[in-house]
């Protein structure tokens, strides 16, 4: 059992994927801690906006939350539609390249995958940032925890679809289940006290307001909460990873994820006010989160709230999860297409898309030490690569059901319809209240991946018309090559060579570059030792070419003369056999010149179309 | 004209290498600025050990320079005789190793080798040092002035033997006239006035006595001052540098580097007692150096001054030249005995050994680059190297004249052994002096250069004793190989390979992985395209294997299948014939997933003795 056997398990055969598949159990944690650790930061963003109007603030919380809800709602019944209407997955970017052409399927799949990417660096380095506010001591290894957790991301999720499932089904559950009780022990609460209710721990008092109430303030602030729905989408991109039958189980896991987000997000809005808690000022003395306020309140800080702080921290970090299990499955669906390298579509040693998630690590872990574990700035981008691939989404399956003739059509194509203008106008309010922070970095970053993806299909298009062929091989004129050895002295790598030219053609040319520095004996050696022997067995003997190189060039004078014979001979294909001494070990290569790599890359980048190159190698024994 | 012959200047033929060659005139600045820059900072260096002793520290110049002298003339005598014993230049390595042995001889080279790259990077940051104590505003630039010297440095060298002379001969020469000039006018001032001439610009006034003598000071200041004979050994390094008659001019250069580095050292010590000058503390604010002061007292500070400090930090800076002209050297002949990798031994496109320059320029740049241009820690490291390659070499000459049955061979033999005394003893005072200060360092690092050099020449022998082969060809088996060919569909590529593959055997064998995903046409296609027209011109139809790859695996099934065919087929060559599409840019290369380079590669990895690999390239026309 090898180191790697260890780390990754055992290959998979190809049969048993179907084994690997799962159901809702697991498909909670695999495809909704995006979603679900929304919750925690979603409510907490939109309130930090409202900071600056003080109490009044409060006031504005449950109207955004509604605002949220809805919109959720209706994406959410995109979605499920999708779900059934596409059950190969690829979400947006298949939504909206099979309804509304190429351009608009790419620039969906451009914004997911850098959605996920983001997703990834931030999540991890959020919920370092919020362990570490628990303990301060962690914080000179930042950087290096946040890797950490990156790494234990990657490998879980190398070892095969279920695994993350196992791994992480706790700690969503535990998240959940404690929320909930925080949520429904405060309405009770709330009630019992008309409204009023005595907080255990009180929270700290909301500043006095600093801002006049505007417009531009709730917008961004609505912005700032949209986050909350960002992950509602992970579902549709990997419908093929459920088990039969899968679009109910895909359905009903995307359901649960909704239903529990929306309990958590409205359960927030409505404890809020009543308890009077506000964001508290981030970075400062006195931060406290929302989440831990709010449970404070209702729970007293006991055993229980540090049960439910310990699973916010660890939902947070896993929250990067979902793009381990998207990312790979998007970059899979649009490589098939052509539009990225083929091997994203290839399974690794555990049927999972290995490249794209060997991808995703590489390219958060270079965003996560460019910040150095800390990527709040990165957090204005995050929303707008989502709601990108939600309205392309919902705009596909507007035209999709245009088409349809299924009873229902025109009513879901109204839904759809209105679940594009909503998530349209929020791109727009989120692009305008965070363009000055970062946004306008995706909004030239996309063009780019998109000039990228189309280039990729240009080129394998281009490969493909060089290259195809179907009709049969024409065998006209199958003459043995002429063969070229360059050899250097009489030495038993070059009798192997030689020994291997004269089986591939009678033709063999000797090329011997003559040194001035040291007379040398190949040319007098050369009758006793080739040419007769060749003879005694019938052949004719192997022609020695002696190169004169006054300018003490090796390589130059071979590519020379092997471009003159190939002009020579029109109709012959050459083969140039190489002797190469094959070392033990690699730092060996500083002891020899290299010669036979360099004439061998060279020969390949002069574009002789009827040249071969027969590698020959002699083996050094081990010492 | 290529950029490189703009840079570098056009290749030289190897039969110019006469009209290379030098005489005593461009002699001294390529092989004598080492020298001759020491008086710089040799007798500055004693000077400074003798600080702490104030005014009375004076006295004990002029005795340290006199020994000094007086070892000096010995090195020089022995040096003389080895120029003329061994006119093929290696100096020390060449004398130990002829006379001593295998060992002693590496030893010099490593302790000289040791010394050439400390003197690069010692030298042009005590230069740039220098210029910086003038123009303080290029501070923030040492690092990439020093850089910038020794990228000039090596261009000059890399264009030929002849350019660095020609280049440094200006600065060379102005900088030993003008401290020439200062040393007569010096002396004729003290004498005019009985030995206390009046100084035009007065030296700072030495400090109070802060130390009582000691003899420990006094052997301090010695070891410190003998850095001042660094250098003597490069004429002996580099003897076939030299025009006809090689011996003479070799012998004439030598002596005018020592008399005009003796000239220079009497002069300085016969100057700095009568005109109380002393070092200034280095480092601190009023720190003047020895030769500015002497300079101003003598002449004041002037046009002369300034022309004079200015050849000085030329001469500075430059003084790693020397290195440049012997390590390649010494690495050459070092080489050619086989214990080092034998390209050091390699002329370069100007007739220079420009394997050498490289390496050099590499290791001083990189030890540049870790002390940030600032190597006043390297300075006690440096004369260790320096004077045990002087002991090895007096020894060898010790030697060398007991064998010789010459005239006047007693006399000589005598020269040599109180030479290699004196030399051994100061080797014994400078290693114990500064062993702290960081000669321990030379300590384990010479033993490492040591055992890789004869690692290095193990390894060689080993090769020539598993390939070289005095024996005629054996041709008792030659029969066509048996031929692998891997092909994935049925493309251009294939059908090139095809082709070739039938004009080499009779016999071959195309490999097919089966793929669960996709069903593969190959098979179906095989009889149409591969099959029939095979069997119409005769040829025997190549075999199609289809292997099963449950996995997944594309290389291993192949790996597998080439070595089974190698154990049923026990006298027959395999030839793998590898398709290959070559992309006109590397960055197409993340578009493909490598599997012929990486095949290929492990096939030359597994030490299958009769399998040679043949690449067929196919050209994608540039786009």
């Amino acid at each position: 059992m090898s180191w790697l056997d260890l780390l990754l398990g055992r290959p998979l055969a190809s049969d048993a994927e179907r084994q690997q598949r799962i159901g809702p159990a697991a498909g909670v944690p695999i495809f909704g801690l995006d979603a679900l650790s929304s919750a925690a930061y979603g409510p907490e963003a939109a309130l930090t906006v409202l900071l600056p109007l003080g109490v009044t603030g409060l006031r504005f919380a449950l109207p955004i939350s509604l605002v949220i809800i809805v919109l959720l709602l209706l994406v959410y019944s995109s979605y499920r539609q999708t779900i059934a209407a596409y059950p190969g997955g690829g979400g947006a970017y298949t939504v909206a390249h099979q309804n509304l052409g190429a351009g608009a399927g790419l620039l969906a799949a451009a914004a997911l995958m850098i959605d996920y990417v983001l997703n990834v660096a931030v999540g991890i380095s959020a919920g370092v940032g919020a362990l570490i506010s628990a303990l301060p001591s962690l914080q000179p290894h930042t950087l290096g925890l946040c890797l950490a957790i990156l790494a234990l991301l990657a490998i879980i999720n190398l070892r095969g679809v279920r695994e993350p499932g196992l791994a992480f089904m706790a700690p969503t559950y535990v998240f959940v289940a404690c929320l909930m009780v925080v949520m429904v022990w405060g309405a009770f609460k709330a009630l019992l006290a008309s409204g009023h209710p005595h907080p255990v721990v009180p929270p700290p008092r909301p500043p006095d307001p600093r801002e006049a109430l505007s417009v531009w303030l709730l917008i961004k602030a609505f912005a700032s909460g949209c986050t909350a729905m960002t992950g509602v989408e992970a579902v549709s991109n990997g419908v093929p990873a459920f088990r039969e039958p899968v679009v109910p189980l895909a359905r009903r896991t995307l359901t649960v994820i909704i239903v529990m987000l929306i309990g958590l997000l409205a359960g927030i809005a409505f404890l809020v006010v009543p308890l009077q808690i506000g964001a508290t000022e981030p970075g400062q003395a006195g931060y406290e989160s929302v989440l831990s306020q709010v449970t404070g309140a209702v729970a007293g800080k006991g055993l229980f709230y540090y049960v439910t702080i310990t699973s916010i921290v660890l939902v947070l970090c896993l929250s990067a999860n979902t793009s381990f299990a998207d990312f790979p499955r998007v970059c899979r669906v649009v490589a098939q297409d052509g539009y990225l390298p083929y091997w994203f579509a290839m399974r690794g040693r555990r049927l999972v898309y290995a490249s794209g998630m060997y991808v995703l690590t590489a390219l958060s872990g270079a965003l996560l030490l460019l910040f150095g574990g800390v990527t709040d700035r990165l957090i204005p981008l995050f929303a707008v690569g989502a709601f990108l691939a939600f309205t392309l989404s919902q705009a596909g399956m507007v035209a999709h059901w245009r088409k349809s003739a299924e009873h229902g059509a025109g009513f879901r194509q109204l839904v759809n319809g209105i679940g594009m203008i909503g998530t349209c106008l929020t791109l727009g309010v989120v692009l305008v209240a965070k363009f000055t922070a970062g946004a306008w970095l995706i909004v030239l970053v996309i063009p780019c991946l998109l000039m990228l993806m189309l280039a990729v299909r240009r080129h394998y298009r281009q490969i493909a018309k060089e290259t195809l062929s179907p009709a049969p091989l024409e065998l006209a004129q199958v003459s043995a090559p002429l063969v070229v050895v360059p050899l250097e002295q009489w030495d038993r790598t070059a009798k192997k060579a030689l020994q291997l030219a004269l089986s591939l053609s009678p033709e063999v040319h000797v090329l011997h570059i003559a040194s001035d520095e040291e007379c040398s004996t190949l040319p007098k050696q050369w009758h006793e030792f080739a040419e007769a022997p060749a003879q005694q067995c019938g052949l004719p003997g192997p022609k020695l070419v002696v190169l004169q190189s006054p300018y003490r060039m090796v390589v130059t004078p071979i590519l020379q003369y092997v471009q003159e014979l190939e002009q020579q001979h029109p109709d012959r294909s050459i083969a140039v056999v190489v002797p190469e001494l094959i070392e033990p070990h690699w730092y060996y290569a500083f002891l020899h010149n290299q010669r036979a790599k360099v004439l061998k890359a060279l020969l390949l980048l002069r574009e002789h179309h009827r040249i071969v190159i027969v590698t020959v190698p002699w083996y050094l024994e081990s010492e």
